[in-house]
């Protein structure tokens, strides 16, 4: 159920304590890939998702802007600060535990939020009334997962999927020229880059081109796959904090 | 120019001052129209506007979660603290500017907003390297303004016009019946009341069958010529701040 | 009872759960106001209202520091963040209620303060021990109100009644000639202003030569007859929260 | 210059860089003394001591509320947490360094203030564009200062002198018999109680009938002396901010 | 029971309600004394006394940075604001207590800490599960207390007794010649310092050579039973806040 | 130059920007490691990669309480907030750099800090006057990092080389018993648990045994290779925000 296009009084009928909540952020994915893709991407995983699993789920609206920093020297990303991203995203969940709808998978689509979404579903599971974690689909992919990049293979095969006629063709060449290989620039494990543009001159992290239509289908129903099994493990997970030594 | 649909360098090349930043609500409307009714009705309105006026302007993903703790009692109601909204809405006009886009119109959907809005744009105007104001649309349509509600009259005639699927007609009826005749229970200028289940019963105010599809439109065609005129202002506007006397 | 005269003994024998707490600003109101207008006029409809109202109302002393920024162009004017505002007022309320003095009007005497009074008013009654409504004075004046301005018609009357030493009469002349007519700059229902500075030279709106002492008396007598009947409606509300629907 | 007497064009010929912002308290002090005590003689203070200077003084309304949570237990106490307090003190100091009176002697009437007001001058001497200094009257004022207590010798004689009318002469031996004789409850240098009801029966600390007119108008004359030295000091001081070494 | 040599089911078998949590300062103490004084004679501090106290305490680690800003002037000095040090305290007392150790002494070897560790205590106390008090050493060792200085003789003694291979014995006259007499500059009982470096040259106030390691001695253990004493106390007090009047 | 060790003047004589801070945390190691671990294990860190590295490096002493309420249910835990955490460790670092040395490593011993780190040390690379990363030494020992767990082989090895007498060799069986085999409980990618009592009945993670001194000397030796390594990069590397596209 997509509360967006459902009334209240439909809400009120729904008879589940899941829902998902996409996440995603509105920035940079390189010269072929819009701004939208972490959101797109976020609700059509969540979309996938949901409708595989067998048993009711509210559909939360998408969440557009997130933790994006790292891209501003690219014009167009958007961003808030990580607290204020946590603050918007815990709410959320909270007025959707309000009406019973307690436990909540945070769909998200953005590898920048990754480590803000696991600190606030911690602080949603300790303090609040509701059960919270971060999905985020491009870690649930099997061996794809390595070839994630940014604005890259897998991003790239699932708007082709989804979206095409908003990735545009004609820059691919473009977008695979100014790309870099990998993420970051490092130095005994640590990243001393802390933008994007630091590393990469076009923002794109990855070969555009090995991601095309069909294997974003593959994507999205691997995702698909197991958002559905998560929502089954925290339908019935015992969700209380463990007791005390 | 929506930014989510556009690249990086789509938006590099974007030359204009002016953006629109489309704010919502999600929370009861009723049980005839949809909990994202004031998103819907927000977006369609900077939609237009920005079509009607005569020079480019970028386009913000709309904020699908507001100020609505007033509908808490309505399921699928969603709301954050005033803060937690200010905050989010200030960062992201923030980040606009940051392009070089710094003359931002708020296009408002839900009353639940607009002192919030009022506020924030205020703290930007003064503090940040930008300058804001809030648009509410129901408040710019003339002798229709009188006629607003909540899932009443106006919203339903937008919806009619722009999402008619996502209205239940079969339940006008009975949206007419539980509704309220005006917001809040007043004494002595004083609103009483705080949350709308004081004084509706299902969360309607107003007569929902005053709405139809043709007013809808002329709604959005006042919307549309007010924005474009606001955009018209404040593009030329000296909004530095006055000197001291 | 004014708190700050009497004692705790006296207190503790005060047998009520209903107090005003006069909240005012320290600001501009042009060349023939004080900058206490808007404490003075506050206080005295809070000890006229209070008079008027038939029973105990325990009154606290008045905030003489509130939201206007807005005037800071003017020398002399004080103001705080909306935020530390809305904190002051409502941990004040909140040690009222502590006492058992739960439900209390916010009596106000600026325009500048309604929003953030409204806003913690809402704060209060949802997540404290107390019930709380602004009530700004001139919002409650029948017909007057739409005289309102800033040093105007209504302030200068009301000034004249209660403390007409602290009125400049023989600039009343200079006030209005560097008045405004309106307060703002409008374009399609939006205040484009942010400072009154920017819409006036001296700070008036409005015509002060309207507003005699006569004028002022009957403003009070309509004021605590607003405040009493106010007093007399939240003394007997149901405040709880509304059941879920 | 009174600021709330005084208009805004008064207020900008003030040819000065020194303000003073009396600070005080509306808390229990006995049941002989008002709550408003704490106020009054700040009030009293910074009224003899700005007379006595040689020199322009602006002087802002009285702050009515501090940090008294430790008299909670006494009906009619009213108290806002330590970080709201500091930031009312500092915004309304930054407000008043804004038009120029950037030279600040927060003249204090309560003992729960003295830490609050010192953390918040030094963060407003190191961050913003004023210098800041507490004076607490009763610290000031020679050998007397021994006898201090709470509403007890001093307190009381100063309120005989200026406020008399407000004294309730009748319960003196009620507050003596109840009163204690020191402030706290001492172990190895710590004091052990947070609370006045810990260690005071009906929040008197001191014997009231020691502090008559007489010794009250000497008390103001010494609190004059001292805060008109004080003023002369911080108008002439370098209050830059010493060289790294 | 030091807490960092031991093992969490230590801890578990640990049968008391009594901790103490050193906190110190890593700041400026003269040309001769360690920038980590503070911390040192904190800890040893709490050593002494734990020792001496006839019953289970248990030892949290120290916290090493804190209110010192007074001090930046001098290379080396670090600090941190008022209100993070309060947080930072309060959760590591809560975190206690959360075991149920929760009558805790904040055993303080830094001037600069008092006032904020008094504030945080009483918000433990009034809000939190917990009774905590501040133990500023050098306020418990009688007659002594008026040399305390900075730099001077009283932490100079203790570091000789202590840790005498971290005290440049060789720069002590150079430390004596540039040592203050006392600590600010006052005016009518006002201090009008702000920083350290406003009134001493090198950073010392008072004579370190009036401090040999046999004062050392003498300072331990009479700090060792003042906090033995305190935590006597304590452990049997009634802190439970006192009823209302 | 160990900062508490030594005096102002000696800082003042450092003539580097190098900064390590080391970042511990008190917390549940098993029954037979200390709660002091993760500072124990940073400071050895720390020390020994500066002592390897060619150049002057100020060391701070070590933050001892971090990101751990994940282990709350085990006594002797202490935590704070990741905010606070944040703020402690941004304030201490923002602190080192006001005295030159603003390329700081925080050298971190505990895997729940690290993305506050990572967030943390952003949030000082963009807004303050410094540049800092966090270096988590487990993440930088090459193969061996995917034995971790907690109070595992690592961990244990490591303290059997620097502090042998605070394991407690006659728990080990005891230990390697009640520890699970990995780290959380983990479905489609999520980790499911938030707390280590979800899955570790003793707190252990992995075998202790196989973690022998001369494994920990290895341990230091990579980590202080490459921590060298990281402050070579750091002192040369163009820190400078890159230029907008």
């Amino acid at each position: 159920m997509h509360l967006s296009e459902r009334t209240w009084t439909d809400a009120a009928d729904a008879g589940t304590d899941l829902a998902v909540l996409p996440v995603g952020s509105t920035e940079q994915h390189g010269p072929h890939a819009p701004l939208g893709t972490d959101v797109l991407t976020a609700e059509a995983v969540a979309e996938a998702g949901v409708e595989r699993y067998d048993g009711e789920v509210v559909v939360a609206p998408a969440i557009p802007v997130g933790v994006a920093e790292e891209h501003r020297q690219f014009p167009g990303t958007l961003w808030v600060s990580e607290e204020t991203f946590r603050s918007y995203v815990r709410e959320t969940v909270d007025s959707l535990a309000d009406h019973g709808w307690d436990r909540v998978v945070l769909v998200n689509g953005h590898g920048g939020n990754v480590d803000a979404l696991r600190e606030v579903a911690g602080r949603i599971v300790r303090r609040d009334d509701a059960y919270a974690v971060p999905f985020t689909w491009f870690d649930s992919v099997g061996d794809h997962a390595a070839d994630m990049g940014h604005g890259g293979p897998l991003e790239t095969a699932v708007l082709r999927a989804v979206a095409p006629e908003l990735v545009r063709e004609d820059r691919i060449d473009e977008a695979r020229e100014g790309a870099s290989d990998g993420w970051g620039e490092w130095v005994s494990g640590v990243n001393l880059a802390f933008d994007s543009a630091e590393f990469s001159e076009n923002g794109v992290v990855g070969d555009p081109d090995e991601g095309d239509a069909e294997r974003g289908e593959e994507l999205l129903d691997l995702a698909a796959d197991a958002l559905a099994a998560l929502l089954d493990a925290i339908e019935t997970r015992d969700v209380s904090r463990p007791d005390r030594r």
